[in-house]
């Protein structure tokens, strides 16, 4: 089964937002075995949207479209669809039931306009929307498959993975097990690390090898296609296998491992708490940790001194080390993530502090941070140079920081990461 | 003169990473006054590629590409376009010399691969890539323009606004001048603002009027299209006034104004100081304000009190407190506030507290969130139910203490926000 996905929305065209939806169910279609083709955007505008419509039945069996369901003139999704396909659209009074519902719930008068998003394709399977109004569709001819999902990703990704994928699982009827199996790493580049395994990646049918790289991380995606689940396994656990022992030494989690989950499975493990003391990063790096579920086990707190003399009056850092070493520094680094350290009575601890753009720091240039990581053992700074602009900046050091904590945690384990 | 975007990447169809640069380009086009009507994704794939420029090339003058300009195998975007168009490659020795430049920079060594980036279209304007290795390239026919940019954001993003943007808009040599304006709207929904000013977006022809909804801002744009400048700006100017009439009550700001910047520029404005107390934002607040570049000369940092005791020893709200109300409570939402704001001497303080989900905190429900602001007149307390997942919900409950603090500020405004 191929896939092409359609977004409607000027918005999108405008550049106001991004298609994340695209990426959502992208991920979610590879998982079926569905091979998407093909994205395309298109805008508030019928014509042009039928003209998509008829290049995507000629590419694609399964057609998704996100958007364009919603109660305004220039939510035209569903009614461009039922022309095209000679049907109409009725009322489906479940959904315009959930509506009012909505309304009251909310405490907000419930407008005129507000009933159209209750309109379905007549002969449709309705897709009950549980966090917003416009109900999802899916409508099948004898060719295609036509499935309608709205377009705000906190509606349509539950509506996707819990009422529409299980649907999707059961058309496909699958003979085949498709399994993928990911290899992430951190402080290697996209060329080095494809250079140091170029034959393979030449040689690869099934299971095949594909190279990734992404704010700063490079990932491989190991997919095998076979009869059992427990063949695609033993096809991927083969090719993992020469692959680390060409670049395991980077290797830092699998799947949907995160740098910061990662950090924070490892700190579980190992019963140790955290806490950090951010300058430049003012809460990032404790914030990407608190994005995982769990964080709680582990992570402490923190402090935030953006200014110098916060430093002094939170930290205790000495006002000399301050004026002659400057607040971006790495005996300012040591002294931060000491003092969080013995203040938050954690096992180990962080400190950032830098210049994230786009002005310098007195004499250091836009782009240089220094890293402290403290454990009861020692303290180690690590200095960088960066060279995005002043969020890029702030995020990479983040990602820095959490891959120094993943190697302070794993050192006895020959990784270089 | 209409666009399309097509976005070269396998890792896009497989849902591996968004495409955020159709975005950043749709918008900066849109300044120019282009019509961006699609934006196309195909993977690394010479047919499909090939296919989507025939179609390409029925319905825009422009073609914008990114991705596929990097050194392995499946960067194969400028040899399909060199086939298409009839046209060859050849080595640009300046793109070559920058390459060998960049290896010796980072002290790695340059594998042979790596070579590759610095072919171009013969007959190609060739765009610098100060930020990465693979030049851009401008190739126009007597029917179209193509432009390459290369896919990473951080390369791309620079290469287009300063090398390549500058090209188009002298090509485009306009006669008119279109000039847009944002008008920004945090606290009401998209369709009862837009069932306010119903009968003005009926109305309108130019200037245009879009609302759009994002994230639980609503944002209105005017868009002048006319001779002069300035008869541009009396249109919007006439048409802001009508519009700010009905729902200006909601307005937050403007343009490229954040709930962030916005909260920044006010304390610049009136010399005021702010620090924030997080729990289950985990710094995510602070690190919102720090995005912005001179948040330096209003926010003094704050503590990040992850767990129960910390918010004991960092910030000494009385364990009495925490037992009676609970952590998750207008009283310890109070507490926090008012003991950062003493802690950091500023002039305002936030705090957040609530549990951000999946897990429910003790008898309060995932997605409860209590928010206190203190200043020297009061501690005000809100509460919060969001519906959301654990990172929305978080976010969300960051944008809604931006939103109080605009609020606080803003009072004698007799803006509702």
């Amino acid at each position: 089964m191929n896939a092409e996905i359609i977004a409607v929305g000027s918005e999108l065209l405008l550049g106001q937002i991004t298609n994340s939806n695209a990426r959502f169910l992208s991920n979610h279609l590879a998982e079926l075995g569905i091979n998407v083709y093909y994205h395309t955007v298109v805008g508030d505008n019928s014509e042009r949207l039928k003209d998509t419509i008829n290049i995507a039945e000629n590419r694609a069996d399964l057609i998704i479209f996100t958007g364009g369901l919603g109660p305004t003139k220039d939510d035209l999704t569903k009614e461009t669809i039922a022309r095209h396909l000679g049907t109409t659209l009725e009322m489906d009074h479940e959904a315009l039931d959930s509506i009012v519902a909505f309304f009251e719930r909310a405490g907000r008068a419930m407008t005129e306009n507000n009933k159209k998003q209750a309109l379905v394709l007549k002969g449709s399977e309705v897709l009950v929307n549980h966090h917003g109004m416009a109900p999802g569709m899916l409508y099948k001819t004898e060719t295609h498959t036509y499935m309608l999902l709205p377009g705000p990703p906190k509606e349509m990704e539950p509506m996707f993975q819990y009422e529409a994928k299980p649907k999707l699982a059961k058309l496909l009827n699958q003979a085949d097990v498709i399994l993928s199996h990911v290899l992430r790493f951190y402080g290697i580049g996209e060329a080095e690390l494809e250079d140091r395994i170029q034959d393979i990646l030449e040689q690869q049918t099934n299971p095949t090898i594909a190279p990734l790289a992404s704010d700063g991380e490079v990932t491989l995606r190991i997919t095998a296609k076979t009869n059992t689940e427990e063949q695609a396994w033993k096809l991927i656990e083969e090719a993992k296998a020469t692959l680390l022992e060409r670049v395991g030494d980077y290797l830092y989690g699998y799947d949907n491992d995160s740098l910061a989950s990662k950090a924070i499975d490892l700190l579980r493990e190992q019963q140790k708490t955290i806490s950090a003391a951010e300058s430049l990063t003012a809460g990032l790096f404790q914030s990407e940790l608190a994005a995982v579920a769990g964080a709680s086990w582990v992570l402490a707190g923190g402090v935030i001194t953006y200014n110098e003399e916060m430093k002094i009056s939170q930290l205790g850092i000495s006002s000399e080390v301050l004026a002659r070493f400057g607040v971006v520094s790495e005996e300012t680094a040591v002294a931060m993530a000491q003092a969080v350290r013995s203040k938050f009575n954690t096992d180990i601890s962080v400190s950032l502090t830098g210049a994230a753009g786009p002005d310098a720091h007195g004499d250091q240039p836009a782009g240089t941070v220094w890293i402290g990581i403290a454990t009861e053992e020692e303290t180690k700074a690590y200095r960088l140079q960066l060279s995005g602009m002043r969020n890029t900046n702030r995020l990479r050091a983040v990602k820095l920081a959490l891959s120094y904590i993943i190697r302070t945690l794993t050192d006895g384990n020959a990784r270089k990461i």
